[in-house]
Parts: structure tokens; C-alpha cells; sequence
């Protein structure tokens, strides 16, 4: 495909110039072509009501795409080496779904690198597989679960033979990548498709100084949240295709079903245009948008010494620029932090005990100046110097594989109660408990629990990790199948 | 809940608020509150983006909610006299499937109305039940498929006794209703849970001349699409909870699974908007309204030779005012009249062989005068009378319950071929075979193929139906079950 076709977004386009016809509507949406507003403020729908349109003469049809969609969808592959790309419009929780769905069958042994989302567990619970995990490994200075090596996935092979297919989040919400080639590679080798959750890399690829996608080093399925990290509507991501192993008609299959049959345009025609706008970034644009960055971060680094930039480690092959991840040097834990930073109106993406994530744009940024301002002011009352909590450090140790020993689709048919953790060695957990950070399971929903886990979580709860889920029953008590006594 | 509190939208609100504060954006999505536009054209975009927000603080989670989301929901489930209601953003699809999943077991006999979308036989197939379907009428003027009638409902429950859930779809397409209430309370008497695609009646239940909701009328799941006839965003719609027979535990569970992890905060709040929109129509509003589409309804029949508007048949018990059904009186199909009006600028709903669907606003419409003269002007070339074919009206008549030989899940187990229909008597079909009108499947996929299915299909086939499906093999040839010889 030319350069100088990928400049083109014939999908939002053609909305453009079908709503420039100023056409009558008696068809749906209800809101005719945003004529009809349901409240009185809601001037800030009206103008991307006029392309919330629907598959009108012209407008193609998601559900079996031949016109300005394919083309757009052709585009969206060209520009990232798939052999085929699909819109999606319900985020990558759909294009996980719809992953294992078309790549499984009820019964199979999968390998799922532990710290995944909550997407894929649920698409291995709907597809009724044997999910075997995978531990990553662990960023010291930022203590966060990373990505997995390329010898922890051949001594998977080895051990699990019958594996029909290996699932990778890369990178990890922190930006954060493994030597993901190397892993494909070795997949490929024993024919195992690969399938990665690439939610947080729809900029990768884009050149440097980002790296490249999962699709150009071989993955197999490709899911991207373009929300996230592109210019575009939130919902809006890209699955991309790209295997000699897998079956292409069962991933339509599986979009046919699980996707709205009334597919919405505006966000159809975000993934055409941010596609659109990747491909005119220029080498000069990417190295003076990550100028900015640097310099946000140098100022960051050097004007506040109530946190600290995490750097690059060790664990990990690749740091994306676009994410910044600073870590408390005062009394103030990560969740506080973010606080008291919003109160100033700047607002982050995640905190954990320590640390805050901030999202950078894929564009010039100029209000580093401002913003540095605007966090010292926020700071200037907080005492330096960490609490002893946050000194502490676990060695999060757990076995490099897990098997559970019911799986979710059948957890359904036990009964279930509450205990104390401390008495819940030697049975079955009904819950995941994840501790943030490091943001990975210590204990997966139908996974045995030991002695190790109970006082893994104990040292975590010291070190002033918080837990996902439960809020009321949190980590002191814990659900758990009802064995009879 | 007080009427003055259903003027509130409290989500829709909470973003303006939000909005107004001017936040600095470190989260997703990327287009950071609309300040990157990723196309030089796209204003369109710029002022809906600044709402298109994420789980920040003070903003709730549609996964978890505590705040203005659950306070929306509340609200509409107030409104519609649900137990609960669920904000949908993956459209009526995803309400769909969610009803079935959340209400049916693996094996499960399910009886379901023949004439439904294709998003509840995906989900049948998910849950891998047994669906018996349940042939409906067919309204003779348009010839379009209705309701089914108690009687067969309750025949429905002497055959299957063991069935486990009875999945209606009403209204049908063209706004027609059957007898909801006596079919509901049927099935309660029998236990079992009444499951309604409400998708084209979001606006039931706002009062006369609109009929009564399926929620009212004691449905256990009610889906409905907000974005069809209520101004809201294209993948908006509600699923209503109010069952004494179903676990609303499962409903969320299947909700959390399949619902993006990042929802669209525009199309839930438009959710919000629109349910405020309705509270806020008075009864002399409704009147004005219905007023304004009858006026126009008499002056498409009193002005234009070339076409009739459907009056209300006796196959159903209502027809809503919101649809109105024209059918050629002209040598043109339904096709080649909704592509006339489109060169005029009018866009129609649908066509099919003899009819066009036009969708009027929930609002005073004003524009009927100006409307009448460009179908004048489209259609004054075109020859009265009605062609050969559009007098001829098949016998639409099934069998009134069908069983399938291969559930849709266990198709992918057998090879498929494509052979002449002609020759299809006795193998079983891989395919549905839908013909427009009456937009009920002659044929469905796992069904064992008889000589009356072909018989209607050549007599639908000379009556001038088009039928949905493979394109090149249409109708003269049909994928089976390939049996070994």
C-alpha cells in the first residue's frame, strides 16, 4: 500500500460527507442525526450525533464488511503488517474474548501468563479450558509484575506438550515490555499459536523511539486498546490477525457474536482516523514528541524531591515512553498521592501503594512547566522521607507454574463460604486475591491455597500492598469451596 | 422515587461538572479530553471527547457501582418499575446474550419465537441449550411475521414440559405487539422465566399512545435498545431485572464478563439523558407527538397513489405509532422504493419485497409537508399498479414447533457442502434460510430440510422474496450437513 494512501480515513470521511448531504432521517438512532436532544445541556453530543449513524446505503456493514469499513480495516493492516485487521467496538475485553474463543476448544491446556486482565480469565471461563499460569517476573525498584522469559515458556512447552495455545500481556500497564520475538519464536517452534493482549501498545510500531508491536514479531492474534494510547473514542480497539496456525473464519465467527449488530460509527471512524493520524507522525514528530516526554521527566526527577522517576530495569526489555511512573520519597502512600494531585485537577491513571502511573500523549506536550508548578504547590506541606511501611520489600516468590484445580466455568456447581485466610491452607479458593502492587494473583480463583500464599499475603498486607476485590471480607477473610467436613 | 428527582441525570451531569473543572488528563483515553484530534476535519469530534472520561474519582464504575452510575441506574429502574436495571454499552446484543447465558444451563430445552435476532440464537449457541422454536403469525397486509398467540404458548409448555426459559421478541421490527401479558403469565404458572428482546420498544411504557413495557407486564429480563427510538447513542440500551425465578447475581456475573472493562461514559450518560427525556414528556406532549405522526400518516395515504400505509392487522394486538410501514401500490419493490426516496435525501429504516420502514421521531415532527412533496417528486415517473408478482401472497405455514437435529454449537464437529435446494429433501441444513418478508427462517440451521420447505421456498422465490444470507448461493443452493453415502 502507498504512503500517501495511509493518509486517508475513507471511513470517517464518508460519515463527513454524508452528513454534509444533510440527509432526513426515519431510521435509527432515536436521536435523528442529533436533531432531537434529550436534555437541555447536551449541546456537547450534538455535533458527533450528526455521524452517529447507522448501516445506511453506502455506510457498509460491519458484520460483513465491503466497502468504506474494509477499506479502513485494510488500511489499519497495511500500517501494522497484519494480515488482517478488525474494528472493534466494545475494547479489548471483547478482542480477548474473542481471542480465546476462536483459538480454544472446551477442554484444552492453555498457558496464560499470570498477571493478565481480567478479560482473558474471563475468556478462559467462557471457552471452558484448563488454564495453566505462568509467573513473570518482578521489577525491584518499582516492584510490579512484569513480563515472562523466554526460558520459563520452553520449560512450559516441555512440561505441558498438549498446550494448544500460549496468551502474553506485553506490555504490562506500567509500559513495560519482555523479549516478546524470542517467546513467539519458541512458541512457533512447537507450533503453539500466540496470542497477546496488546492493549496498552496500540502506539507500538509507530517507530522509534517506540517499540515494535506484537504483530511484526510474529503473534498470531493481536489485541489493541487504541483508546488508550491513540487519539481515539474509548471502546475503540484493533484485533489483528496474523497466523498460519489458526482459523480465520472462527475469529468472525466469534465477532459476529459477542459484537453489537448496531455497531457504533463515530467509534468505527475513531479507529480509521487515529490509524490515519499514526501514519503522518513523521521520524521529526516522534523525536520531538519524546523530547517533551524526557524533559517532563528530567523536571520531574530533578524539581521535586518528594518522588522519584522510575527508570529502566533489569527485568524488562523496553520502557514505553509514554508511561511515567513516579514513586513516593515522602510519608505520602501512591493512592494518597494521587489525591492530593487531583485536587490541583491533574488526574492520573493508576496508583498503588507506591507508586502513580501517568499517561503521556502521543502529541507535542507543552504544560510540563505548569504542571511541575502545580505538583510542588500540591507537595509542599508533605513531610520527605519514606514511612518505615514502604521500605519493606517482599521477595514475591510463587512457583513458576500453577494449575487449579477447578476451573471457573465450573465453580458454579460448589458451594462456597467465607473463612480466615489463616485457616485456609489446604483449600480451594473461590477469589482471586491480588495484591497491587505487584498487581499478579498470589492466589487464583480455584487454585489450592498453602502455607506459602498466607504468608506471602501477610508480608504483603505489612508492606502496605492493597488488595482487588472484596472490599468488606478484603484479605482477613477469604471465599473458599465448602469441602464437607 | 419522586417524580422531580427523574428530571435529574445524574451522570450525564457529573461529566459536565467534571468538564468544567478544566482537568489536566494523565489517563486514558488518548485523545486527552478531545485536545488531540487525530484528523484535521474532525471538530465533529472535539466537544463530545471532553465527556468521553474514564473511571476517575467521583466518577464510578460501571463494573462496581456506588455513585452517579448506580444512581442513573436506579433512576431507570424507578422509571420502568424494574427491581433493577443495567446500563448496557455493547447494545441489545450484549443484553441478549447476557439474558441467556445468566437464565439457561448447558442442555437446557429453551423454547424461543421463531422470528428473533440473530443476537439470541448466538446466544443459544453460547449456552450450548436445546431451542425449540415457536412458529408465529403473519400479519396478512404486510406479510411480515407478529407475535405468537398464548394458546401456542401453552401448547408450547404441555410438549416441552422441562423447558427452562421462553425468549420472546416483541414488539417485532414494523412496531406490531402480541398479547405479552397473557403469554407472561402462562409461563409463570409453569415457573418458567419469560426472557423479552424489547429492543425496538425502549419508548413503551412513557404512556398513551405508546403500549405498556414488557417490565410492566411482568417479564423477568426485559432488553431494550435506548438507541432505537430514544435519542441516545447508537449501542446505548438498558436490561431491566424483575424476576422472582432468575438470580440476578448470574446476570451481573455474565454483564461483567462481557461488557467492555472500559465503557463508553457518553453512551452512558446519553442512557441517563434519554430516561430524564422521557420522565420529562407530558401526556400533552405524547399527544402532540402522536398527533403530528397521524397527520402524516393520513397525508402519505391521501396524497400518494403510489404506495398504502399498513393499518393495524388482526394477527397482532398494537401497532406502534412510531413505525410506519409503507407498501408499494407501483411497479417498484419495497428495494427500489426506499432507493428513490434516498436520492431525495429521505432515509428509511428497511426494505423489503413489497414494503419500506420509516422510524418517526419521539418528538413533534414538523417536516411532513416538505417530506410529501420529495416522494411526490421521487416517485412521479414511476407507473402505478401493482406488478405480477407483488399480488401474489404465499401461505406462510410451519409446523408450530421445531426441534433441531445438530444444536449450533455442535456444527463446527460436522462437515459442511453446498448442493442444489432442489436436492435438499431429507439432509440437515448449515444455514438459516431467511426470506424477506416475512423475516422468519423458512429453514434453520441444525433443521432437517422436508419437501414443504423447499415447496415455499420456490413459492417465495416467484412471490418475489429476497432472502438473507450467502450471497452467490442464495436460495438455489444451500450448505448441508455433509452424511457419507
Amino acid at each position: 500500500m502507498e504512503f500517501m494512501d495511509q493518509l486517508r480515513a475513507p471511513l470517517y470521511e464518508a460519515l463527513l460527507q454524508f452528513k454534509a448531504k444533510k440527509p432526513y432521517s426515519f431510521h435509527v438512532p432515536g436521536h435523528k442525526n442529533g436533531m432531537i436532544l434529550p436534555y437541555k445541556e447536551l449541546e456537547v453530543y450534538q455535533s458527533l450525533l450528526s455521524i452517529d449513524l447507522t448501516e445506511l446505503t453506502g455506510l457498509d456493514d460491519l458484520h460483513d464488511p465491503s466497502g468504506i469499513i474494509q477499506d479502513a480495516q485494510q488500511l489499519a493492516a497495511a500500517y501494522y503488517g497484519a494480515k488482517h485487521t478488525y474494528f472493534l467496538v466494545g475494547g479489548s475485553t471483547l478482542g480477548n474474548l474473542t481471542m480465546i474463543l476462536s483459538s480454544c476448544n472446551e477442554g484444552d491446556t492453555v498457558l496464560v501468563q499470570r498477571n493478565c486482565h481480567k478479560s482473558v480469565i474471563n475468556g478462559l471461563t467462557l471457552a471452558k479450558v484448563k488454564p495453566v499460569f505462568i509467573t513473570p517476573q518482578i521489577d525491584k525498584e518499582s516492584r510490579v509484575a512484569t513480563g515472562i522469559t523466554v526460558d520459563m515458556v520452553k520449560a512450559a512447552f516441555a512440561k505441558y506438550p498438549d498446550a494448544k495455545a500460549l496468551i502474553i500481556t506485553n506490555p504490562n500497564y506500567y509500559g513495560m515490555t519482555m523479549n516478546l520475538t524470542a517467546v513467539i519464536e519458541a512458541a512457533h517452534d512447537y507450533e503453539i499459536p500466540v496470542l497477546v493482549d496488546e492493549a496498552h501498545g496500540a502506539h507500538f510500531g509507530v517507530g522509534e523511539p517506540f517499540p515494535a508491536s506484537a504483530v511484526s514479531q510474529g503473534a498470531d492474534l493481536v489485541v489493541q486498546s487504541a483508546h488508550k494510547t491513540l487519539p481515539a473514542m474509548t471502546m475503540a480497539s484493533y484485533l489483528h490477525f496474523n497466523s498460519k496456525l489458526l482459523n480465520r473464519g472462527r475469529v468472525e465467527t466469534f465477532l459476529n457474536v459477542l459484537q453489537s449488530s448496531s455497531p457504533s460509527y463515530p467509534i468505527m471512524a475513531s479507529l480509521d482516523a487515529a490509524r490515519a493520524y499514526l501514519a503522518k507522525l513523521t521520524n521529526d514528530d516522534l523525536l520531538e514528541i519524546d523530547s517533551d516526554i524526557q524533559s517532563f521527566r528530567s523536571a520531574l526527577n530533578q524539581q521535586l524531591s518528594h518522588i522519584k522517576v522510575i527508570e529502566k530495569g533489569k527485568s524488562y526489555t523496553f520502557l514505553d515512553p509514554l508511561k511515567i511512573t513516579i514513586q513516593s520519597q515522602c510519608t505520602l502512600t501512591g493512592f494518597e498521592m494521587q489525591r492530593i494531585l487531583e485536587r490541583q485537577g491533574i488526574y492520573t491513571e493508576l496508583a498503588d501503594s507506591h507508586n502513580v502511573l501517568m499517561i503521556m500523549p502521543l502529541a507535542r506536550f507543552k504544560d510540563g512547566s505548569i504542571i511541575i508548578e502545580k505538583i510542588k504547590h500540591a507537595f509542599e506541606k508533605i513531610p520527605l522521607g519514606m514511612s518505615e511501611q514502604k521500605q519493606g520489600s517482599v521477595p514475591f516468590e510463587l512457583e513458576p507454574f500453577t494449575e487449579i484445580e477447578i476451573p471457573h466455568h465450573k465453580m458454579d456447581n460448589y458451594e462456597v463460604t467465607f473463612i480466615l485466610l489463616k485457616d485456609a491452607e489446604n483449600t480451594i479458593s473461590a477469589q482471586d486475591v491480588i495484591p497491587y502492587p505487584p498487581g499478579i494473583p498470589v492466589i487464583i480463583n480455584g487454585e489450592r491455597i498453602n502455607k506459602h500464599h498466607i504468608q506471602l499475603c501477610r508480608e504483603l498486607i505489612e508492606a502496605g500492598a492493597r488488595f482487588q476485590g472484596d472490599a468488606e471480607n478484603g484479605i482477613t477473610r477469604i471465599k473458599v469451596v465448602n469441602t464437607p467436613h
